[in-house]
């Protein structure tokens, strides 16, 4: 029987630049922890691939665990920091087997809490011991505390987000300076910024996890990733970025959840959103979320989406609620309680848009568009042909009225079979949030 | 005894805007709530001075109080909240006998928090209840829990924030119409955004006892009201929130509290911000605050500050924190731990300054006055005399280097003697966010 007071005794799962992290901020802090939980918190194990590898940090006086899995079962742990990664592996059986020991998780795990969440709540829930995840979603800000108590007493109805760094930074860069996607991606990866396989955070695919645990966390519906609406930004061009600010906006990675009486709408993709507006005014490697509840209104949220710091102060914030007793449910209902997942098709959602077409500049072309878009009852706010140059292509750039995606979809499908339109068809959505 | 799953019984005392706004937050989302924490949350008493009132909320089913202090007595109650409101009087009376009598207190109470707070959190902290004060400050931002629990692992060094709805949103629009303080003063009397008497909101106080409370929260030390350096906004020129502009700054009144190896420094002022940063894109009624953590870095939460609805909100997930079982330190440290405050006094200030002289339009006028910051080892970074008129007056806007504010006073008083210097020397201090 353990008193209260005693310690609470961790083991850490994977010594990378997260773990490493936890380590330090641990052992930097253990004082300050201590005031503020009661107990310390010991780092009585770890694992990772290579013991020998030097990583900055003392774990001597840890147990070494070379099988991860393994380490579950050490009888002295009150919990298993589980920062492996990847959805499935040795990541999914140790929290399994962590669980099953009856031992506190903490996960930085995103893909593992998108694909595996409702599994793995359910789980905790039965053993009685916490899965805390706040490290998964947007690194330093604790967006998972901030929705499931802060906005505890609220209904949310909508919550969105820029939810991932590399995206925002290269967005960010290119509006300043003005240059091309590819031209600063590479610069991005030479300095750290981007992985040299970037898809994960500039296909969406890393901010969609994210949002699948936003959303059930918000709404209290079953966690649902392959009903997120996936796009990435490797088609935003430099010259959509400074129409868009011509026109007061700005382009951004959103991840946007809404519930409405139909059913849940989840997508990522390059959006428009008004420059002045708090998510516009997100920038660099920063992330930012909105939760919006019927009765507290609007919040945001900014703040370090990733890094080594702050990820471990995501992890340590979620051990510390463990050493205090806090004990919440892990998407802010109880897992058999959550709603199953009514996804809306992407065809259903409604918003105004930004066309751009790449055209010959001839006469007859603007009708032929116009004369598409009235035949799907699209309406038309602006048109601008930018430039003149008979007989050359120019752009033609459209705002259209709140309108259905299906409309949208099938309207361009047929513009783009135009023989005076060269290229396809540039098509962002706009939130005027 | 009680069982875990009984609903937790509360009594209200203060039916005004924040009292019917959380009754009626009560009433909508009592079944979501009961999902969220596993129980019901009961009113089963109020109080509030006229029962005969009519306030839009059926509280029929409570047992009424005259006397809320008599209400603490009661003994079906596990929590009291007090929204009566005063740093004294029944509020106070009231507090103390709800924590004499064992019963967890949520309150909105800001001034009283600001003033009484250690005492309270020391007497809560020996009867074992919690007392809880999400709403005292920044209204539905949930503010108080992201740094005590969000920030738990980290060191903060500084915090700061828009903490004042009123004069945000005076001071917004103020730089969007150009107009002067009295007038969108007087308008914004007229649109309800401001009380018939506004001292407590445009003079500071209300900002000072809310970052009174987030400096030992942040900090780990007793609240300390008194220290708190406090100017309101009354002084700010439609004039020198242009030149701000001109410069890249916006005019925002700012609580700013930092901790250095000498001590505490707390002020309330108004500030120039850079306009890209994200406080200085707090507009309008929005609240804003930051915290700094040595590991999560820079963190922003932004949104309502005050109303009914997000008052009710911070209130209601202080309850549910309760229902919850979740039982963090008052002051995220235990109160009998809190260090002793160790107030800086502002002389010892340091940071940049815009400075705005109304001078006599005469050869060697600037000469005097450079002179004067040389004496004083004031470094001038930019000297600009607005428009030129020969024998009247003009305004000469200077920015000056970091300095002491020590030094930058006496040469503001020596400068005010100049005889070509013919208003109050205007002093604006600057924030490089």
């Amino acid at each position: 029987m353990r008193c209260p007071s005693d310690p609470l005794r961790i083991g850490i799962a994977g010594l990378g630049t997260v773990g490493t992290g936890t380590v330090r901020l641990l052992q930097t802090h253990d004082e300050l922890i201590r005031s503020r939980c009661g107990r310390h918190i010991r780092i009585a194990a770890v694992s990772a691939r290579d013991r020998r590898k030097g990583r900055g940090v003392d774990v001597s006086a840890a147990r070494w665990y070379d099988d991860a899995v393994a380490m579950a079962g050490d009888p002295e742990l009150d919990a298993v920091v589980e920062l492996v990664g990847g959805a499935d592996g040795v990541a999914l059986a140790l929290v399994r087997a962590a669980i099953g020991e009856g031992r506190h998780v903490v996960t930085a795990n995103k893909a593992m809490m998108a694909e595996r969440g409702c599994e793995l709540a359910r789980a905790a829930e039965q053993a009685g011991v916490t899965l805390a995840y706040e490290a998964s979603v947007a690194g330093g800000i604790p967006v998972i505390k901030l929705i499931r108590e802060g906005l505890a007493a609220n209904g949310v109805s909508r919550v969105y987000g820029i939810l991932n760094g590399t995206s925002n930074y290269i967005l960010s860069v290119m509006r300043e300076s003005g240059r091309e996607f590819d031209d600063v991606l590479a610069e991005a990866q030479a300095l750290g910024y981007a992985e040299s396989d970037p898809s994960f955070d500039v296909d969406g695919v890393d901010a969609a996890h994210k949002l699948a645990i936003l959303t059930s966390l918000a709404f209290g519906c079953e966690v649902d990733f392959g009903a997120v609406h996936i796009e990435g930004i490797r088609h935003v061009s430099a010259m959509d970025i400074r129409y868009a600010g011509e026109l007061g906006y700005k382009i951004k990675l959103l991840g946007v959840a809404r519930r409405t009486d139909e059913g849940v709408e989840q997508r990522v993709h390059p959006c428009m959103v008004p420059a002045e507006s708090p998510i516009g005014s997100v920038e660099g490697v920063y992330n930012g979320v909105v939760a919006e509840g019927d009765f507290a209104g609007s919040l945001m949220a900014e703040g370090r989406g990733a890094g080594a710091g702050p990820t471990a102060s995501a992890v340590v914030a979620d051990l510390i609620d463990i050493a205090r007793g806090n004990r919440p449910p892990t998407f802010a209902v109880a897992a058999s309680a959550l709603a199953p997942s009514r996804p809306l098709p992407m065809d259903s959602h409604r918003g105004p848009y930004y066309i751009r077409l790449t055209v010959v500049d001839l006469p007859g072309v603007i009708a032929d568009v116009t004369a598409i878009f009235r035949d799907f009852e699209i309406s038309i706010e602006s048109i601008v042909q930018r430039g003149r140059a008979p007989g050359e292509t120019v752009s033609v750039v459209m705002i259209v009225h709140e309108t259905a995606e299906a409309a949208m979809t099938s309207a361009l499908a047929r513009i783009a079979k135009l023989d005076s339109v060269t290229e396809r068809p540039q098509m962002i959505r706009i939130e005027d949030f």
